[in-house]
This record gives C-alpha cells, sequence and structure tokens, in this order.
C-alpha cells in the first residue's frame, strides 16, 4: 500500500505546482504564479545584493520540507496546498543569510528543512486546539536551534550574525528623505525573505495582487505602519533602512487584515493594532535575543498574530458573519 | 445592536465601580471598597516615595484597559466583576517605574493597558482547558513587550531600568533590626503595585481586610515567609530590604491559600509550599533576566501559582470538597 | 480514610522497589533490577570520579520526590512504577554537581525533589492532552529554578557551575584515538546522571540489558550517534570528551527508538532522525543559556522527543500497528 504506484505517479505530476504553492503560502497565498513571482523576487534581490546563495538555498529548502511530506506522506490535501514548503522556502533563505558556505552548512539546511515539516506537524496538532496555525514557527524554531548550534560548532561558520551582546540602542538617526522612505518601506516587503531589496519588494506585492488584491494592500499598510511607528519612536535607524522592523509586521497584517479575518472596519482596526504591536514585539526580541546574537526570524509575526487570533476566535466570529 | 442606548447607559453607571473593582482584583477581590483603598494606597505611596506619576499612570492604566473591555463588548459579567482592569492598573505602575515621562511613553502605556485585555481574553482561552486563570500574566507578558523595546526604541527613555548584566550575587548584609524588618516586610506587600512604601502596605492589607480577612491574612504570612526565606537564603540586601522578594509571593499566598483552595490544614501547607517556591523562582527569574536587563514584574507569581493549581485540580478537588 | 493503616502498611513494604523502578525510569525500565545496576552505577563513579556526594544526593532525591507521592496520596499505579522517582534522584545528581555542600543545599535539594513530583502531576495534566508525558522535564524546570537562584542567593555557593558569558566557540580539537573514543561513548551514557565516568556506562548499559536489550542497543547507538555529529560538526572538544553532548541523544534514543514507538524500519529512521537533532538542540540550549550560565540538564532530550512524538502519534500509529 505504501509508495503506490498512483500516490508516486499522482505526486511526481504535482511537484512542480505543489512546490511554488509552498512558496507562495509564505504570505498566505495558496496559488502557484504568487509562488512563481516570490522566486523571480528572490532570485533578482539575491543576485543584485550579491548573496546568490540566498536564492538556492531558498529552492533547496522548499524542495527538501516538500518531500519531507511526500516521504512521511503526511495527508496530501494540505501539501497539495503548499503547506509542507513555506517554512522550508524560509528555512533556504535564512542558511546562507547568517552562515557561510560549507558542505556542513548545506546538509544543515537539508535537515533543518526537513524538520519543518515534521515540527509543523507536531505544533499544529497542538496548536489547532485553540483553531489557530503554527504559521511559520517552524522555521523559527528550527533554525533559531540551528543558528544557536551555530555559536558552539565550527561546522556551521557565523560568520553573517551579530556577535552576542548587551541590548543597547542606536544613535544614528533616519533619513527623512522621500525616496528613501519608499525604499525602506519596499524593503520591509522584501525581507519578509531575508533579502534587502526594494525590486524584490516590488516583485512580493505584484506576486501578492496576482492571489488576491486585498493581501497586496495590506502588506503595504504593514510595512507603512512599521515604518512609521519605529521611526516616531526613535528605533535603530541601520535596522529600520533596512527593512528589519518591517518584514513581521507584513506578516502579521496580511494575516489578520486578509487571511483570517472577514473584512469589516472592525477587524481593519484589529489588524492595524496587531500590526503596531508587533513593530514593539520586534524589538523586543531583538533586545531579548541580543545575549545570545540569535536573529528573531519571523518569531514577531506569529507572536504578535497568535495574541490577536486567539480571543479573536471568541468575539470575532459573529462580527465577520 | 451594537452600542445600543441601553447598553452605554448602564455600562456609564456601572463604570466606576468596575474600575475600582478592577483595582481590587489585581489582589483577587472583587470589592470596590477594596480597589478604592488600594488606590489611596497607591496614591499616598506614590507621592510619598517622589513618583507621583506612577499613581497617574495606574489611574490611566486602568481607565484604558477596561474602556477597551466594553469597547470590545467581551461578555459583561466578567468585566464587571473587575477582571479587565487589574492588569491595565499594573501596566499603568509599572510604565512611570521603569520609562521616563514622554509623550511615547504615555501613548506605550494606553496602548499596552489596552493589550493587557486583549491578550487576557487569549491566554484566559488557552489557559481554561486546565481550569486555571492567566492570573496577572497579561500584564507581565505585555509590559515585557515593551520594556525590552524600551532598550532599542529611544521614544521610551530606560531610565529606571537596571543596565543589563551578567547575574551576580550582592555582598552586603540585611539589617536584623525588628523595626528595619517589619518595613520590608511591609513593603513586600506595597511592592505589589510596585511601590516601596510600608504605609501603603498598611492600606492594602486594609484594602484586603476589608473584603476578606483570610485574604489579608495570607498577604501577611506571604510577606513574612519570603522575608524569612531570602534572608536565610542570603539573597541580595538591597532587593530583600525593598521588598522585591515580597510581593509575588504574597500574590501566591493568597492565591493559593484564601482563593483557589478552600481551608483545610492541607491546602494551608500546600498555600506554604508554594509561596516558598515562589521566592526562589523570583530569583531564578531575576537571574534570567539580567543579562537584557528586564524585570520579572509579577511572572514569578503567575509561574509558582500555576505549578501548585495544576495539578491541585485533580488531587486537590475531592480533599477540598 | 486518609493515611488509613492498610495504606501504610502497603506502602512500607512496597517502598524499597518502588524507589529501585523510580531509578530505573530515569531510562525508562519499569525494572528494579535495572534501578539497582543504575544505583550501583551511580556509586561507583561519583566515588571514582571523587564526587560521592552525587551518589548520596542522588539517593536523598529519589527517597525525598517517591515520599512525596505517598504523601500526597497521587494514583497509587503511577507510583508503584516508579514514576515519582526518576526526576527526584536527578535532582540529587544536579544539586551536589553544580552546589557546594551547605546545609541549605541540601534543604533545597530535597525541596526540588518534593516539587518534581507536585510539577510532574501538573505538566502530565497539560501534556496528556496530546498524549504525550512530561518525561523528565519537572527535574530540568524545577533543578533551573534553584540552580539560578543560586546565582543570587548566597546560601547555594554555585561553586561548580560555569560563569555567565557570552556563547563562544572552542578551538581545541577532539582526539580521534579510537580508545578515548570508546571512553567519551561510554561517559556519554553515564552523563544521563550527570556522572563522567566509562565504568559508570557500563553498569547503566548493563542495567538497561537486565530489563530491555533494545533500549541497551538503542542507548549505545544514541551515544555513537551524538558523538559522531558533534565530533564532524566540531564542536567544543572538552565537551565533546566529557560526554556532555550525549546524556541527551541518549535519552532520546531509548524513548523514540525502544519505549514509544513500535518496532520498523520507519520508527528507526525516525529514532535515529530525532536523535540527530538532538545533538543540534543541545548545542543549541547551551548557547542560549550561556549568558545565564545555567546547564541544560536534559532539556535538550525532551524538547527533541516531543518534537518527534507529537506528530508521530497522528501519522505513525497506523504503521506502527
Amino acid at each position: 500500500m505504501a509508495f503506490d504506484k498512483f500516490f508516486i505517479q499522482q505526486s511526481v505530476k504535482d511537484f512542480p505546482v505543489t512546490v511554488a504553492r509552498g512558496i507562495g503560502q509564505v504570505m498566505f497565498q495558496d496559488n502557484m504564479w504568487t509562488g512563481v513571482l516570490f522566486l523571480i523576487g528572490i532570485f533578482w534581490g539575491a543576485y543584485m545584493e550579491g548573496f546568490p546563495l540566498v536564492a538556492w538555498g531558498a529552492l533547496v529548502g522548499v524542495l527538501a520540507s516538500t518531500l519531507t511530506g511526500y516521504i512521511l506522506r503526511l495527508p496530501d490535501q494540505k501539501g497539495a496546498n503548499g503547506l509542507w514548503g513555506f517554512n522550508g522556502v524560509l528555512v533556504g533563505c535564512a542558511f546562507p543569510t547568517f552562515l557561510a558556505s560549507t558542505v556542513w552548512m548545506w546538509i544543515g539546511l537539508i535537515i533543518c528543512s526537513a524538520l519543518t515539516t515534521i515540527a509543523r506537524s507536531g505544533m499544529d496538532n497542538v496548536l489547532s486546539r485553540w483553531h489557530v496555525s503554527s504559521f511559520t514557527f517552524p522555521f523559527v524554531f528550527c533554525t533559531w536551534i540551528f543558528l544557536l548550534s551555530a555559536r558552539l560548532f565550527d561546522g556551521f561558520p557565523a560568520m553573517y550574525m551579530g556577535s552576542p551582546e548587551f541590548p543597547h540602542g542606536d544613535a544614528a538617526k533616519v533619513s527623512m528623505d522621500f525616496g528613501n522612505l519608499v525604499i525602506y518601506w519596499l524593503r520591509g516587503i522584501s525581507q519578509v525573505f531575508l533579502i534587502k531589496s526594494w525590486v524584490c519588494g516590488v516583485f512580493f506585492l505584484a506576486g501578492l495582487a496576482v492571489s488576491s488584491w486585498r493581501a497586496a494592500v495590506w502588506a503595504a499598510v504593514g510595512s507603512a505602519i512599521a515604518l512609521f511607528i519605529a521611526f516616531i519612536w526613535n528605533g535603530p535607524a541601520t535596522d529600520i533602512s533596512d527593512g528589519l522592523y518591517g518584514f513581521s509586521p507584513v506578516l502579521t497584517a496580511i494575516a489578520l487584515g486578509a487571511t483570517f479575518c472577514n473584512f469589516s472596519w472592525r477587524s481593519a482596526i484589529w489588524a492595524v493594532l496587531g500590526t503596531i504591536v508587533t513593530v514593539f514585539i520586534q524589538a523586543a526580541m531583538n533586545a531579548f535575543f541580543a545575549p545570545m546574537g540569535l536573529p528573531t526570524l519571523t518569531g514577531p509575526f506569529c507572536v504578535g498574530t497568535w495574541i490577536f487570533l486567539l480571543p479573536a476566535y471568541k468575539f470575532f466570529q459573529p462580527e465577520s458573519k
């Protein structure tokens, strides 16, 4: 019964679509064209930025985590919707962003991507009791394990990770020039895939728009809110201009604004509130992990969205119905 | 239907009582007079201590979180019992205690207080599966976010927060003078609202006694146990004399001794054990958060009480029945 | 009814067996002879290592936690299977390993051991919703509290704990000599009880084999995998040769390979994967806790096994049936 011919034939046929959908699901879009546009954006951004391995890592990661889903024969429907791939593609972006390229890094990337499919199955098993999903937390949690281990295992050279240090502010000020602000705003969107490139941000917005105008609008709004909040609260200038305060709020905005709530003026306020809070969570997690020198990845998005969805399913449903 | 005339009229009429009850619920008392005495104690202590903003913050916080409950139209009964207010009043005490007063600090205080009402709804949704409540953890969790973000956002000047550092002991010895010990003991109670004032501690005991003699006795016992344990285990002298080892054990003692268990000699031993363990949890969390320079707030109380209530509902019920 | 004559007679008669089973349950063996062999190994190793108090601590710890189970009258069957003792015996090994021997240390050891029985009841209450157990996490969590508090309470002299510091690698290389590798491999097994002694490792393997050949084989495989992974990823040499990368993977290997999954080639691959991931979790937690100077204890085993059991109960059961 296991690995019968029909299952394998079907899987091989569907595989490219499943992979593309997986990339789209990073921003909650079960749409292969979204995934294709995201992938183009990733390659463009990675090569422009001078970090081509990030793009190839993304590809390896999405393949590894999606194949793991097939090999484990997890219930097919969810996999076909791309839900095996989105954590893997992010692992694949993260490893070459933070670690130098050694053979052990690539083996680690594959193990970690495969692990996200396993971890996701368990986390969703836990969280489904409260009608929420694990979002990108399998990626976050598994990558934290490997990046932390890079502090002690020389096989993972932690070349591009910040040094562990006590948290502290940054005296520099963000440039108020309008052209720059637009670049920072688009970078906030591109950083969802750990890429600092405004062109890449445009591709991502286009990818979203192909699937859902609403999602594209909320992504744009989310990055703008993040920029505004981080700016008026006088956050660290370099991080803000690199878009590092944007990517988690962007995801929170899409999740609350376009994916898990029906549209109403109430849910719109809810999504804006959740996005604002996610900016503070981003700063909080940056400070919390500073002594370990660990990046937050999309952890702030997960925490922020959970806070705003856990009560929602109680008092939101009748409103949004 | 939403925001109909009757609902608004009723809410406006009940509002002052709901707010006062909210302040009383910090120590589990659904009693407006308790709340009034607590508020008098807060104002007395804050002005005596030279930190008047703490008292005004408390007022703003309780209003913000209670109003959020009305606006979200969470189920009314619980709100009327003051369960929307107690996290907000603590947020309001914490912000001016740790951050310098800027317009952004006050906006943050209001956002954070409102957030506690949302977070509480979600956390209780999760924890109710095991018949426990979130206690003051919404306050703790949300305030942690904002205080940590203050390390990186200059809009929140972290003026009164300790510097991040590796955890270490303190060579000084606590004074054994009896008069001093009484002051430290009462400060342990006043620190529940982040105030260091023995007079304030007397007001809080009076506020408890108005509602429940048992609660007042357990608060007194809790602070005494904390002082004793921290003293014989030779804890940091300044923190002990400031009452900083007392406030969480005080809350654990009230929770286990007077609120969630019926009276029996067994439940009394249980409450004493839980209170002792909470003192060690206080030291542990102080050490854990030292590298981030983050105060524990009432986190140790939440952890200690959860440990002792989670099994209790299984083997305690038949005893206490 | 409580503490009736029959209950006490029965308990006294069963007590030595219950205690021995408790020691065996550290590696999942409900077998008194396993426990006896483990205890001999502990005494041998502790005296050879020059740390005799570790062995006496183990004895005090298992007595304290088992007695607590009787006093609380937790459901008897589980206690009789030794499930009250295994956390206590580990607490008893950990305290003299990290803290200097003062009267307060021994009182703390007893409180902490007793606390594990309470904490275990609550944690299992929570985790049983997902058909997983708390494993040794009650030991881990309660001991973390007391070891962290030792940073601030001089009554617990943190004499043998590492200094808090930022995480960093280790330039030294592990010796490749075959005789040495065998010693490191056996030490990985002995470190389950915090003892660095290859003879002790042999006793533990014998103790496992008395109860289950499969468990003994997986323990051996687990330590070998850990040594291999930590070596090729170039981990810290001293820790590797002391067996400190072995003990958690050993437990994960027994849990996944021999205890919670029926045998099949699929579950074998699953167990190997889980064991490999546990090695990285070990490194990750070492790095994470470095700024607090806190040892991970068997935390990595708990995290690794949870990750691999939480989804397993969904898609593994039909396979392993």
